[in-house]
């Protein structure tokens, strides 16, 4: 076997066995195959596709290239105090998703361990790690060891990526990004569900986010991503369960990390926007039955209801926050908080029904502001943002408030204002809110 | 432009612009462009195909990416003693293919000036260059300003690549080598057409060979390529003529430098193997035909054959070896050439009709015996090769001789004369000889 038979075969439309898919991803990760013949072979399959076990066997292969979290082994060593299963939640980014601040802690106060690596935000999206650092005092980079231990004590954890996963597909990534390689969904499934199973899931719920702040700008394009994605979990004995959700307005109201932060706490506290609540109850809802906490999805939802109303999600997170090292009190008093300078009113300069709030273009205003970074090293402010006052459909009287820019530079301001105004579109015919939840597919 | 937009436009199946293409070739000639990112693209016209304007736009961005020989422009500033027409012959590769030794003589005794640029043989098929260089003293490296005096003086030159002809050819051609993307039609006709123009032809005639010892294995794909670089001359204004000859058997009787530099003078003598004689006429009067010596290809054929037995092909010949510092003695006198120390017959272990002799078995075992490179620092032992006696649809008797093995190993003999037999298949039925000349495309 060869790199160029490799190739040969998957540019004359053949199928690749998993010995040929299983070598391409050591040869490359190794550094034996060179970029360009791994290029050759990456648009190879972009334009003739892959078939569900190559996608699979993919998968797999760079899961398998780097560190795996075991948090199972781990557990099988110690007192059986948790289930054998351990869920794990993706979404495939948006603008205001402050889900995973919710969701994980409300999930955990059922019982259902939570261990969870997360990403930084890099571009226009926003990332969870970054968003727990505007807590202070919380630590992200903790070590293996303790952060299973922290799991095994009160049943969550959330730290950065601090193991060398999935490598190979960090490399297959870059490549892509810099060939047009992009946009092939045997390619994007892969690369996220490797990292999925080389954090130590062995059931997964995913966000498939649509719109226009999302990766995937239409449903029939998440549809297809979403059933390779359960293809995989399939063929790898991870189930899968993937919920649509719509990112053409940003989700609930808040945008920049403390921002999103006291959004989310509220949230807990059985203060959550409609939007953000749907979403959070639908993904709940397939974790803690995956988790086999129960067999009904409204059954679940009830269940995850019922915690936030006694507080026993709040609670978590508390317990969460206070185990990783961070100020509780911010939590009970979030005007303790650091705000921007410049906290700043847009108002609508028309009468009528909101059309449309561009996600995207929300998600770049909050990064200009220095919500995000645009390159790796970037550093970020983690006062600033957006807070939108309106939703999609919302009417709103010439005047109204719709929403304030926080920044630490008044240059920005006048610009920042106008972006907002601009990217808010009113007109007179009335307007429906927009679907959440647009498909679940499992 | 970005080379991103270029790859993302051939991966989605559209045309690329003349300005597209050359940004590519420019960018990837001067090292702007990856590798990976040139992989990409080839691989993306691997698959998905070029028009004939892209094909064309191609050919001359690689044609201009180097140095570019102005036979005409240097005539241009002196007395017209030739006619304003370059016509140049290329062939795609064969075994035993002594055409261009005997053809450019004997076109340039019909007042058709030759400027010849040849290649060195790598892998099993030869190389004209090499085959010079076997007549003692005969200097293939000379500066280009000799070169063209040379043509000018006594209307024929033939050297060696001493120019940067089309380095983004070289380039992209190393490139297609290493990640399987070497048999595209575009990519093959775009690399011969892109060195022919560079080397300054306005006329070009194609020797396109077919079969086990070519690199084009049928006729179908072979008439592709025909069109396609007769489509590129269109388009760039070189007329160009394809003939389409058979490469199932070597061509002639001699494989090896020595060997087949006799069987050439030999041939201009006017003792040529039918084979050759085919080839050299149909080839000849295409190009005479060109640079309007006649207008008719059998007029152009019966003047091709008057001047080999008026003795005008071989004494130019001559000429051009004096010319370039060759030894003309060993031309009167084939005997003073080296011979191998081991010169063995090969006899036929049975009696029947030669069905077939594979031209590349042959011309592996010769690049085995030393006449040929498998890497391009190898050293070319001229003496050494094979001699055939006979041809596919000749009857032999068990016993007869069926050729020789010219060795200067003692320790290769053996193997090389059951190799030899082995490819030779004799059968009892009767075997039509082979059709050497299959098709003409212009």
């Amino acid at each position: 076997m060869t790199i160029l038979d490799i190739i040969e075969k998957k540019r004359d439309k053949q199928e690749l066995s998993k010995q040929e898919i299983e070598y391409f991803i050591k040869g490359y990760t190794e550094g034996t195959i060179a970029d360009y013949q791994a290029a050759a072979l990456v648009m190879a399959i972009f334009i003739n596709g892959m078939t569900k076990e190559e996608t699979t066997n993919l998968t797999l292969a760079m899961a398998n290239s780097g560190e795996i979290l075991d948090v199972l082994g781990v557990f099988g060593d110690r007192p059986k105090k948790h289930p054998k299963i351990i869920v794990d939640k993706h979404s495939t980014g948006g603008v205001g998703d402050k889900v995973s601040l919710i969701l994980l802690p409300l999930v955990a106060s059922c019982g259902v361990p939570v261990a969870k690596m997360s990403g930084r935000g890099l571009g226009f999206t926003g990332g969870t790690v970054d968003k727990l650092e505007s807590i202070p005092g919380y630590k992200t980079g903790i070590d293996i060891n303790s952060f299973i231990q922290n799991v095994e004590n009160i049943g969550i954890s959330m730290i950065s990526q601090t193991l060398n996963l999935a490598p190979a597909d960090k490399k297959i990534y870059a490549l892509r990004d810099s060939i047009s390689c992009v946009e092939s969904i045997p390619l994007i499934a892969s690369s996220i569900m490797s990292k999925k199973i080389a954090s130590g899931a062995n059931k997964i719920v995913l966000d498939v986010t649509v719109g226009s702040g999302a990766f995937m700008k239409d449903i029939e394009q998440a549809s297809k991503l979403a059933k390779a994605m359960i293809e995989i979990g399939e063929l790898a004995n991870r189930e899968t369960v993937c919920v649509l959700t719509n990112m053409d307005e940003p989700l609930g109201y808040a945008v920049g990390n403390t921002l999103e932060i006291k959004e989310a706490v509220e949230a807990l506290k059985g203060n959550m926007p409609e939007d953000v609540k749907q979403v959070v109850l639908e993904l709940g809802a397939h974790m803690i039955k995956l988790a086999k906490v129960t067999d009904n999805i409204e059954d679940a939802k009830e269940i995850l209801i019922q915690k936030i109303e006694n507080g026993e999600a709040f609670n978590k997170f508390v317990e969460l926050v206070e185990n990783q090292g961070g100020d509780t009190s911010y939590l009970t008093d979030l005007d303790k908080f650091e705000k921007a300078k410049y906290i700043e009113p847009v108002y609508s300069q028309k009468s009528g029904y909101i059309q449309k709030i561009n996600a995207e273009t929300i998600g770049k205003l909050a990064c200009s502001l220095g919500a995000g970074r645009i390159r790796k090293e970037d550093k970020i402010d983690m006062a600033v943002g957006i807070i939108l006052n309106k939703k999609v459909g919302n009417y709103v009287e010439k005047g109204d408030c719709l929403g304030y820019i926080h920044t630490n530079n008044e240059n920005t301001l006048e610009e920042a204002k106008q972006t907002l105004l601009k990217t808010i579109k009113i007109e007179e015919q009335e307007k429906e809110p927009i679907k959440t939840i647009l498909k679940t597919i499992s």
